[in-house]
């Protein structure tokens, strides 16, 4: 069974539990990362860990830990559980708070710290075939920038591409402008310049997004971060998704629309080659 | 010590745990209702289990539980608790799924129910010189009229409204009309005439906002549920906020500005009475 890390005491998943006062369960006040390990090696460790203390810096929740401490907690966690393929999973929340009050005191925050299997070699499959995305409306909170657990309007996304038997959903904005995925980064390729959404409080900062960005100045690639519309989307010549898990995943249809000719594209295979090469 | 009520099973509040594999801890998905009990009696109760049966069927959370037995269990708590005075909490989660996915899966929710004292008459006083509040935007997601508990847009602005020294934080919205409090509705007097934001996914369904509206028929005060903007909010003659804990709440500064001649409008004053007097 799953060992989990739980403020300094480590349990079995089934006995890992925290109490209903904490604000993570009330409010969704807490943040989380996602780290791939991959054949054993974590990937991109020191950027997420990185990313971690800026979301919990952007919330104001102060923990005891720093970044070296967490570090050697995953790898424990990642050694007790014996994990060769999958991620993983840290929460910090603001801590428990009663009586319940939307405004927040300085509190013991909760640290969780776990791993899941997941089998990543399955992606190549996906990968060579080409995956399908589904549009859908993004509804989430102004602070996509923060990694946090607020993340009904992202469940909401997820669910309808499970409906739609779609590997991804991809947000697009009130003005019709894609924002992100519901757990990725989205990226267009048309006339061989790479497009992807800047930086901004619309989306996260994807870690696997900056990997990817050193990969395309590294192998001369024309690239901008800008944004670009739904209908640039569609009539793309090669579209992508990054994430932690995902790497990069060619996308050959969105909802009943062909992207290019259907097959994953030159390019966005030949990034994903780099990439996992790269680990 | 507070007793909880969680799936069929009281506990001591410290006890009262839900595993970390929770998806209203992990994603926030879930919903939650705060009934208020005043002197002993259920304020509105029936109105609050409506609005928790439609919170539940918009996230397609489905219970083994229903309106009269959620009403059996809250009671049973408010008398193990001796509760005179404060707050009814329920939360229901969709339950506890691993592995960890944003997509979900048919599974058993997690059901929570206990209780919180405050002092409600406390407020009276605030009430009697007036309350002051603070302006913050509007960042929530976009299905506000769900009452989710993906509430850290809420705990931004409440905390703003904390350091600001306010009662309440008024959200506006990107165009810079008023939606609602970060835990209220907000309406305006001017000329006599009573405005607050109609019903649509930017603002919930207030229970004490209905309530409310009946009494203003009721009184044959002018109303009108109309979208109004920042500086109409900041001109009126009168602001109230309405929720289950304020009932009525006059509201006399915003920041730095005064509004009418800084004392608590006779308007929302005699409202607050009726309200109070009703329940």
């Amino acid at each position: 069974m799953t060992t989990c890390y739980i403020n300094g005491k480590y349990y079995p998943i089934a006995e890992a539990k925290i109490s209903i006062t904490d604000r993570g369960f009330q409010f969704s006040d807490g943040i989380y990362e996602v780290i791939t390990v991959y054949n054993k090696k974590f990937v991109d460790l020191d950027l997420h860990l990185y990313r971690l203390l800026e979301s919990l810096k952007k919330i104001n929740i102060k923990i005891n830990l720093n970044r070296s401490q967490l570090e050697r907690i995953s790898k424990k966690i990642q050694k007790i559980n014996n994990l060769k393929m999958g991620i993983i999973y840290i929460q910090i929340t603001r801590g428990n708070q009663h009586p319940r009050d939307h405004k927040y005191k300085q509190i013991k925050p909760n640290i969780i710290i776990y791993s899941i299997k997941k089998d990543l070699n399955k992606f190549d499959q996906t990968a060579l075939k080409g995956a399908k995305a589904t549009l859908y409306p993004d509804i989430r909170w102004l602070r996509s920038d923060i990694k946090s657990i607020s993340l009904l309007g992202n469940v909401f996304a997820a669910n309808h591409a499970k409906n739609k038997k779609a590997h991804e959903a991809i947000l697009y904005n009130e003005k019709k402008y894609i924002t992100e995925g519901n757990s990725s980064s989205v990226w267009i390729i048309k006339n061989n310049v790479c497009k992807t959404h800047p930086l901004t409080y619309r989306i996260l900062k994807g870690c696997t997004r900056a990997k990817l960005i050193s990969l395309l100045i590294e192998n001369k690639y024309k690239f901008k971060e800008t944004i670009f519309s739904t209908k640039e989307l569609l009539n793309a010549d090669e579209v992508f998704i990054t994430s932690a898990t995902n790497f990069v995943m060619p996308i050959t249809k969105i909802d009943e629309h062909t992207i290019g000719n259907g097959k994953p594209g030159s390019i966005s295979l030949s990034l994903r080659k780099s990439f996992i090469k790269a680990i």
